[in-house]
């Protein structure tokens, strides 16, 4: 089974509200008058971090990408489990986990480790506690509204490429990325609709228009590029864990995104790019499964 | 790394009072009044599932014994999380994953499904609300409390040993164990220590014992078993996932469990079985990595 045909398949069977965590980034529970925002992704050895990587730097983004989905939903992170299948560099995991979880204050409360052959799967549940209710998602982005992105894309790919090629050059971004948490916190009361970047843009903001039946029209020139003369593989690049959101266009923001593009009503595509209508998701950025 | 260093180094960053859940079943978290308890479990295959097994019995007990964990702690679930690697069997997971949420009311949270090769690992994540706080651990038998088991152990062995030599014999104890969630709940009120027995009651014990700073004095005869020709199998092999715990000799029980043997001061050992000490946990049941 492909990944979509199997994600069809769950959600036939989650019939929770909540389960809407299947689609989205993560999923928000009411728990007593608080927010519960709980996500789980795995990382797969050779697919999802280089061979012969420094284990330290898996352990810190399989946390977090976890915390990006918080961050996406405004919630402040109440701890992480980890899943781990044991190999070469566990205490390079163990030094990188340690790392990641002090800088963003993070406890670990638990998890499970097993010996394994193969390619080996790492996972991560994130809990986090929300700052709004209901918790920002991708379905709200409104016609009229502002499309914003929190920082500059493509560093990530430029990470990638110095690590894969071995030049020298600074592949922190790819290696370690940054949840957006505060800016999330900030920004959960004003969104209309939120995501963090996992698999580029233009996928993701496809993703979210198609979620919200609205077009999203993008200005690619608008958009923070880490290499001009590369644009367009910098829009369609994953991993840079910056936030894409609408916003009504006479909001205040509490801080300074890039303003990319607008909501318009839902017209022949989800995406338009720079006057491009895209009606299919493929090609845009990266697909799983 | 074997998995008890990897452990150790684990607990030595973790310093939230919640992160006994590395070592003990389920972590559990305060959260505006409510205590939330969480747990993740992992399956790897041709380790923790025999070679062409029915999926469906797979997802069945992948949940099941995330459950077992919230079932240990008296806690309700609220939702799963799972962590899919896509392979052989997928249409099969799902309906063993729909079977084991509807028999337990349990609802879809979310999850992660990702490609890979070799041998899968499989994740889930269990979150649930504790009905009674502090929440059982392993770790409060006192001397003079009896030791229960909430029922029969050996019908996992019986199972699993059916399914491998295709005998035709009842194999539901080992593919689809029944979480107490009922008796957790029950039982957490008046408890002194509780956990379930996952890696057979011998080692689970022994552990409960360490944990507790305590010696349990077991009486093999009295543990009921699925095999009286094979006791000691029967008391050291796991999956049967029953709960294990301690209470006041005085205390009135909600359920009708069986009594085999009581908590005394530390002694030599953390187990003495039929008068036998033992020292060390090697060799009494299921041990990991």
């Amino acid at each position: 089974m492909n990944e979509q045909n199997f994600v069809a398949a769950l959600r036939s069977i989650a019939t929770h509200r909540a389960a809407r965590g299947l689609a989205d980034d993560a999923a928000a529970l009411e728990l007593n008058g608080e927010t519960l925002v709980v996500t789980h992704d795995a990382m797969v050895e050779g697919r999802h971090w280089l061979p012969g990587q420094d284990m330290a730097d898996v352990a810190w983004k399989l946390v977090a990408v976890n915390l990006s989905d918080l961050a996406a939903k405004g919630a402040e992170p109440l701890g992480v489990l980890i899943g781990h299948t044991l190999g070469d560099g566990d205490a390079r995991f163990i030094e990188g986990l340690r790392e990641v979880l002090e800088t963003y204050g993070v406890p670990l409360l638990g998890g499970d480790t097993v010996g394994g052959h193969g390619a080996r799967t790492l996972g991560c549940t994130a809990l986090g506690r929300a700052s709004r209710c209901p918790v920002p998602s991708r379905a709200g982005a409104q016609p009229g509204d502002r499309v914003y992105v929190t920082g500059t894309l493509g560093l990530a790919m430029l990470g990638f490429e110095a690590l894969r090629d071995r030049t020298g050059a600074d592949s922190t971004a790819y290696r370690r990325p940054a949840p957006r948490l505060a800016e999330g916190r900030a920004l959960a009361p004003i969104v209309t609709a939120m995501m963090d970047i996992s698999d580029g843009l233009l996928l993701d903001a496809w993703r979210l228009a198609e979620a919200s039946g609205v077009t999203l029209a993008i200005d690619g020139n608008d958009v923070p590029v880490a290499d001009a003369a590369r644009r367009r593989e910098c829009l369609s690049w994953g991993d840079d864990y910056e936030l894409l959101f609408t916003a009504p266009a006479a909001m205040a923001l509490p801080l300074e995104p890039y303003y990319i593009g607008t909501v318009r009503p839902w017209m022949e595509a989800p995406l338009v790019l720079d006057g491009e209508p895209f009606s299919q998701a493929k090609g845009l950025g990266y697909q799983h499964g």
